[in-house]
């Protein structure tokens, strides 16, 4: 078990000198964002995850999900943390004003989100969920839908649910078979859903599930596939619940990590059929959801920085505390901080959650420009940056996290085995967050296709020239740790914007060449982009002479991963231009199970 | 749940070609060592171990080993299968003739304990820990107790452990505060031991435990720590069992993963004393146990390979056989076996299976002509050899088993995340492998303070030279795969050679600066010793004009390993060469908790 502390001082920094959030407060909509606004947002959501949510996660995790009949108890203390929690309006901060959301942008709401799932990542899947739910009813059901659903979505007193995947329709939902036959003004939908998320839980009196199915007539793939609100109780044009409809939970997962998440089969129609209604227009279903995939990418990338920088806070904490073994040219016993290794381990942690923290914000503070901004060009610029940067922060966080996560339970030695001391846990629900809303196979191959190869680079040499003028600009200052920082900063950059270019050379004459490069290049990506972040923080800071522990902290993560993490990437960019030849190799290698 | 077929041709491969077993038949007391033996002993061990412990696995991982008062119950079978494996006499192979053991070389015993492994690695750390108890016996105990102890031993009726860490001496066990008090011809032993594995279980009728504790006189720190034979029945000169000793299990620990295997706190001596009798000399305890580390570090290396590879089997089977979305420029549904990402994934577990599994058998065969050779300079030069292989062996082939279970994990996609899948107990499983028998900071420290800075890096150099050798040799190759390999290897091989070099210029005057490049240190080593290794395989394969199956397998492994982990070494190396900037960062970053 391990407290949880909110990085209050870091979230104001990225916020308020990073990106900067004095730009997001001139985006329409906007401009009741201020300094004050946000100080006390950050310190209230901080309170109550580290008072409420933190000291549920592990005891959340011990008892886990429990399945009844066809009713779910969540573990204890949820449901009353889950009324706190809507109570305090905390799901609507980002929502529609129109039906009670307060519309924050969503680069105020990235640092509440991160405490969330710091605090309790199981916890908050119900809220994540729910926000998926709002967000598809928002933009795309009817305004007589809207006017029932969203007002309970968004006050927390429903939650949502998302229902895609089929046992043989994961990553590839063109496969999904379950059915919709229209009968008078709605329809009835049969089928079984898997891997539902909070599909049944007792936190509120309903849940409006979102399920892909087809309709008798639709094309077969990706373009025969329609959205449907299927309510748990039927819901009169008064939003009054009536009748149980005709779905159930009919089993949990036994899930490696996230025990207090219930992870549902929802068997759909058993008796008959159970009431949708069609969410816009037939077939367009796979589309709708496409369009909320960005923010729910950047979400679960979210997550992985959150678990990360909670492993990191354990680790410290333990670091700090456990004497064990004598440390070289030092007398006495000394806590196993002042081990060289214990420290290098340290600092790769924290210096990554802060890489991956950063880029994560600058993404949503993207994702608010491209929304809102007054000017279509530059909304089409923060696009096709946020596009650029949303498998990125999806796959290379967490990634990374899972990696962080592991050097957690390193750091405790034969206490982090023991489930008792809570390290493992995080690793254990940091391990879905390259799973699921793509897996990073997924996520790499959308960096290489539709985000290279289909603008011909153009946005990476966009952000490749925004990083050599940082490098160049530190590698022209008089401080001697910021001038080593652009030299490393220049030449990883040059490293990545060539295996790129090999890329776009490569690719219209021999296609597969490219392919098993997708993962190192975003990996790549990942080391760079978080360098460019790191390296600014610590220039900004150079720059206003910051001489404090804050400061202290940030540019010796800085300096310490480009030396330790950034180095990796000529070795990446090697990998991705042999091509061919690893195409080839691979082929060799297993020979025998692709020719059987 | 999945199948596990042992890796016979590729064991006989390493054995015969790669090491080559010719070799160890000359060694004393290798003679019986045959080819027609060799084929026996490993296709008897594949038989048992696919059809006895490999179905046992999941289901103990699910039921777990139980504590009722003081007496432990394993799962379901597990007494059983303890039973089959003792009348095949498989505790007995490596041990010493005069008391029943077969006296076969390490060499052989490695492929065997690999298959234990893969097949149950919760069960197979009963006979672990008892081989160590009967070497630590066999060497250091008086004949009369090696005559009492060792024939029931290594026959299996009884089984052993390894008492040495207390909650405050883990890493350092000089810490150890147990009591050992003289009474007539024993001692009184008391004192709380944890993590004990198989401290207390079903399958014998006694258990033989080691126990370090001070005797009441005795120096601080390393210098009065004592051993002791403890068994939990009280044994007469005969070797009949007596009465109980007062020792009992207290509790059993909630693990991360081999939940089979019972993790006991021990507890000794409540009622005045538990019955011990000293090994060896008093105040020798540690360096007796220091003797048997380096088999027990090798051993644990070892089950990095075995959990890999089952975790490799598994992925392969999954992605042969789960059809799921497009495969670019391929028509119709194929399994997801056909995509880049997944091809990618799979040859980074086979190739670093492959490349950690000859590194772990050579340095087997080398431990067996240290021990063996009728050649003092040989004997020496082997002992030094493997010195230097076996941090390697122990953490790098942990720390990268982790990494290929976890890659099984996402082979799997959702899947991967569901218990009943089984991918991820061998991701749990795994990840004690680099916290005993040494953390991977421990034998990163003791690669590169014992073993490079003790002996000025000759042993290092000497194998740079083998590798250098066969780097030239293959440069010469007119096969294009093999000179590309030869020119890789090289490069690597420079890169870590110049690293070393640094090391060995800067130690003398900034010890400390030398420190955070431990691991880095450590990895560099793993990748080019498991390059070296592969591209050797790769050259006696292609000069045997060899073009088989296997053939193909290896040499793609070779190509895939030299462009996407052999990249890695000149990131690495310059990470270890950042020296004191490291240091000073660290410092930096971590400078509120360092000064606090």
């Amino acid at each position: 078990m391990s407290d949880y502390r909110a990085p209050l001082q870091e979230m104001q920094f990225i916020l308020h000198d990073l990106i900067p959030l004095s730009d997001i407060e001139t985006l329409p909509g906007c401009e009741e964002v201020s300094a004050d606004l946000v100080n006390s947002v950050l310190e209230e959501a901080a309170k109550f995850s580290s008072e409420v949510l933190a000291p549920l996660n592990h005891s959340g995790d011990k008892e886990g999900s429990i399945l009844q009949g066809d009713a779910v108890t969540t573990p204890k203390g949820f449901q009353a943390a889950y009324q706190r929690y809507i109570e305090a309006g905390w799901i609507s901060i980002a929502c529609n004003p129109e039906f009670g959301g307060q519309g924050l942008p969503l680069t105020l709401a990235t640092p509440v989100n991160e405490m969330w799932h710091s605090a309790n990542m199981a916890f908050m899947l119900c809220p994540m969920l729910t926000a998926g739910a709002i967000e598809a009813i928002d933009h795309h059901a009817s305004d007589s839908q809207r006017a029932i659903f969203l007002e309970k979505l968004i006050s927390g007193q429903w939650a949502g649910t998302m229902n895609l995947t089929e046992p043989s329709a994961g990553s590839d939902l063109s496969a999904v078979t379950s059915k919709a036959i229209p009968n008078e003004d709605h329809f009835l939908i049969t089928g079984t859903k898997i891997f539902i998320t909070y599909g049944e839980h007792d936190f509120t009196e309903n849940i409006i599930h979102l399920v892909l199915a087809r309709l008798p007539d639709a094309p077969a793939g990706v373009k025969g596939i329609s959205l449907f609100i299927v309510p748990k109780f039927l819901v009169n044009a008064a939003g009054e619940i009536g009748t149980r409809n005709d779905l159930k939970c009919v089993s949990l997962e036994h899930k490696l990590g996230i025990h207090a998440s219930p992870t549902a089969v929802m068997s759909f129609g058993e008796n008959g059929g159970a009431v949708g209604y069609l969410v816009g227009e037939a077939n367009r279903g796979l589309e709708y959801m496409f369009t909320m995939m960005n923010n729910a990418r950047l979400a679960v990338g979210l997550e992985g920085v959150a678990i990360a920088e909670r492993a990191y806070q354990q680790a410290l904490d333990y670091a700090t505390q456990r004497v064990q073994g004598k440390v070289p040219a030092k007398s006495g016993s000394l806590p196993i901080l002042h081990h060289a290794d214990v420290q290098r381990m340290l600092m790769l942690m924290t210096s990554q959650v802060q890489a991956m923290r950063a880029l994560a914000y600058i993404a949503a503070a993207e994702s608010d420009r491209a929304q809102r901004h007054s000017d279509p060009t530059k909304r089409q610029l923060a696009q096709a940056r946020v596009d650029l940067l949303t498998p990125i922060v999806k796959a290379w966080s967490t990634e990374q996290a899972i990696e962080i996560a592991s050097l957690g339970v390193q750091i405790h030695g034969g206490m982090g085995y023991i489930e008792e001391t809570g390290a493992a846990q995080h690793w254990r629900d940091a391990r879905i967050t390259t799973i699921y809303e793509g897996t990073t196979g997924i996520q790499a191959n959308d960096l290489l296709g539709r985000k290279i190869l289909r603008d011909q680079g153009f946005e990476a040499k966009r952000l490749f020239s925004e990083i050599a003028e940082l490098a160049e600009e530190l590698k022209t200052s008089p401080d001697l740790q910021l001038l080593d920082m652009g030299k490393k900063l220049e030449a990883a950059n040059q490293s990545l914007r060539n295996a790129v270019d090999w890329i776009l050379k490569t690719h219209p004459e021999n296609p597969s060449a490219v392919l098993a490069g997708a993962y190192p290049l975003l990996k790549c990506f990942g080391l760079v982009c978080g360098a460019w972040l790191l390296c600014k923080s610590a220039l900004l800071l150079k720059n206003k002479n910051a001489d404090d522990v804050f400061a202290n902290k940030k540019i010796g993560s800085a300096v310490f991963y480009t030396h330790h993490v950034l180095s990796a990437v000529p070795g990446l960019a090697e990998s991705i231009c042999a091509g061919e030849a690893v195409m080839d190799a691979m082929n060799q290698g297993l020979s025998d199970v692709l020719n059987s």
